[in-house]
């Protein structure tokens, strides 16, 4: 049973009540404006609005929470039995076999295999929006290492790529196919360019606080900055007003690598309809989820650094990114936000934040609900 | 020259003397029941006994020291080429194929690449007796990662994965064969299944000592702790008479991946017969030997979280199991025992322990004799 | 501009200046010898010699440093197209599809992963100066791991593959082939095999200073010492005199994999020859140099023990090794030499030194002149 709670706007199932209460005494969000909001299978047991200026129907940009709108697409051309992962991707995009790339696999592409984390030449903020001259760079270069031999974020690329798996197949560019197809019929508060009649409720994201003292860069055991050279293309602006002009340009593009416009009910969602099924019959099957959520690569990301397993695009849950058991899949984004589905237990969640958190993923506190929600429900 | 030793019931060779009368001194066993058996070549330079209840011809319960067999039974038929390690393992077992799974290859799925380390759903303790309906159920699974792209150690389902293999090659279970082409004719004292009049030699093993103190979860890595999740098919029972007749059922079954029962000589001499013989020729070639005994895989091993490299089957030294030089290959136990052999020195060791050590493998103490016999040996 | 140096012997272009300045006032080299060289470009930036008994045209032996002679002959059969990275080693060479060796393509060969660190039986020192029989042992070697599964550093044995490859395809070493195609036309001084007539120019290397107090050995981590094992053919006489006679043998044999005799400008020469060109065109295609500087493997160091990244031969920067941005290419030496060109700068880059620093690689001294070499660039 779903009611109304007392400590914050919105509603929470009587399990997870204790779970709220007691953030609400410890105040352990401050002043931060949060939504976090959560399905146990189709039963939306989690929805909360806190801080001073958010509220449940508000739409933030999650950066790249986005991507999970690109693994549900591939998803659903999977389940139509539109693509293989284990074929070359150059079978559907032919250009793509230049300069030893020929037996690059969609799998590969997919799970940040491919040795194409950046374009050459970078794209300015204003062309990363245009997927289709990205793909055209992209499918000329040298991967920069072997194929297969390593993996490695591709923080802005895997949105570029997958956009153009589609395009190639369907016609359509993936914000297209996932309007259409996904988002639409579903009513998901989740989209690849926000309808400009909604940007009354947009809210703009807030700079990281200052940092005092010492901290360690974010990425610093790349040789030469790699990491952060790479995620450069997507870094705000440091003028307020450009920033907001930016934000309300990157919000009606939806790129679908970290642009897209969502609330947290949003993403959970997402992830209930594609699982379980809200309006209608699950987006995916099971075998087609069990597809996208395998792991394809373990171990230390060559790109940012630190220790990644990713899935068909998804991120799994590794040290450090903790949001489930090991059959889970979701993505973060380093604005702070999270969204996942767990199998094991059923929840599917999401999480935004205004605040940027301190370099290297998602909000340390939509971790730790996550956990605590995983116990509640183990343990019922 | 082996001789009767004075410190302990058994014997051992001159140049092993200084160490086997150090250990008496020290009295670093406590009341432990030990057992140590070693060949050099085909001599038997140590048999001995520790321990106020344990002769030399007890026999106990070595957990995954049981995985041995296994190794040593695929090698018989590579030895006879009935069996390729390159090929599909849908070659030999149609069934297998199913849910992406055509490609495993018989070498990746014996060196614990599969990505099946459990089956769903999870087997009973008796159940896990039946090797056949596991591996129905393991035949229909998709593989928990993808496979080729990780590894993790298939605690249980190893034993099921090899005695399938076996037994669509020879028509019998892995437990059949091993019987009856290599225990039988060599007289080991290491048995898949005990008959029921050697009962009288078997001793249970104790459980593990109380931890005092704050001690480190054994496999603490993992997300939604796969690893204690797979292993605990096999956790004995807290009540000590149910123990007990769990563990005479676990001896009259023998399950190849961690039901055998032996003597520490019956562990060193399963190495030196496949090895350099005992009894009659060596049951395997040296081209066979490398062939098992040849690293497949290294890193962190996914499931249990930690540092392995595996051979066919066979365990190969890494730091915390060092229990040879790189071509040295064997099997520890979580119960605290250990086999291998080493080509360098020409060692076949054995080691039991009643007393399960603390989570994490096999007994220290087993590890640093290996390693003094190898000093000794490389000195001498 | 680059003009005298009135810190040392040399010359150095107007940007460096302070940074050579400062290495002056600190007298950071005590009274070691030293040669540092740098290209921009092709501009010879800084040339200088630093120590009581070294000249710019001072000839030392650079160990590993040598290796990017064969990374540069390779490249030059490359740019021929008379050889394709993905064949396997047995299309040019038959022989060595021996012992489970059928697959192994040239790009794993090249990039430490054949399992062939080390020829059974051992060769003497001597012995290493004949890489055709080297290359027979080899052929008929298991690999000590499965080929593919993991890397480890060949330390000497890359020199014997590599010139074997070189042999079947060109009919000559590849000492001759270095020799004759890129050594001779370009007028380097980097010698594989030192004309006697050039013996006044060279400088014997001198021990590795005492070490006080407990240090680290330098691979503690592979089982079996496998690390120090392999390196210890390389390994120089105590005795004086006979480390005389060695190092004069050395160098008149010149083995591709560890003894060429250079200066610092020769090292930098190389690179700057082979991506710019100083006396004629490039040596290779940009094409080409994207080729051998990919990276093929990353992680662990499965014979050393510590993290590295090869590109075809070419050691990539990792921690501990940063002499370049994510795109530069070269190889250190134990005896402290370093090589390297990144194009990201357009620096590049040699460096020697008389008396032999720690064990781990190269002078850290050279690393620091490197990387401020490079900020300087960049600033700029």
């Amino acid at each position: 049973m779903t009611v109304p709670t007392t400590s914050f706007d919105g509603y929470v199932a009587v399990p997870f009540r204790p779970l709220i209460d007691g953030i609400a005494e410890r105040g352990e969000f401050g002043d931060d404006d949060i939504q976090i909001a959560a399905y146990a299978g189709t039963e939306l047991v989690l929805d909360i609005a806190i801080g001073p200026e958010i509220t449940r129907e508000s739409l933030l940009i999650p950066y790249s929470v986005s991507k999970n709108t690109i693994a549900m697409s591939i998803g659903l051309l999977l389940e139509r039995g539109q693509l293989d992962l284990d074929a070359p991707v150059a079978r559907y995009w032919p250009e793509f076999a230049a300069a030893g790339k020929a037996a690059i696999t969609v799998r590969q592409l997919l799970s940040h295999q491919a040795g194409l984390p950046q374009t050459a030449p970078r794209l300015t903020r204003d062309e990363l929006a245009d997927t289709v001259r990205g793909a055209e760079l992209l499918a000329a270069q040298r991967p920069i290492w072997h194929p297969g031999s390593a993996f490695g974020y591709h923080a802005v690329t895997i949105g570029i790529l997958g956009s153009e798996i589609v395009r190639r197949i369907t016609g359509r560019t993936l914000a297209e196919f996932y309007e259409q197809e996904i988002r639409g019929p579903r009513g998901l508060d989740f989209y690849l360019g926000l309808p400009e009649e909604l940007e009354p409720r947009a809210l703009d994201l807030l700079p990281m606080r200052p940092v005092t003292g010492s901290a360690a860069p974010p990425f610093p055991r790349t040789p030469g900055q790699l990491g952060l050279y790479v995620m450069a293309g997507g870094a705000p602006s440091a003028d307020e007003d450009e920033r907001r002009r930016q934000a309300r340009r990157d919000r009606a593009i939806g790129m679908p690598a970290a642009g897209a416009t969502v609330s947290a009910r949003g993403i959970a969602a997402l992830f209930a309809e594609s699982t379980v099924g809200l309006t209608s019959a699950p987006l995916l099957s099971a075998d087609t989820i069990d597809q996208l959520a395998q792991p394809q690569v373990a171990g230390i990301d060559e790109v940012i650094g630190i220790e990644r397993r990713y899935g068909i695009v998804f991120q799994k849950p590794v040290p450090g990114l903790v949001f489930g058991g090991f059959r889970a899949f979701g993505h973060d984004g380093m604005g702070g936000a999270l969204g996942f589905h767990d199998p094991e237990t059923g929840i599917s969640f999401g999480y935004t934040v205004r605040r940027m958190p301190p370099p290297g993923g998602c909000d340390a506190r939509a971790l730790h609900i996550a956990q605590a929600m995983r116990s509640i429900v183990r343990q019922a």
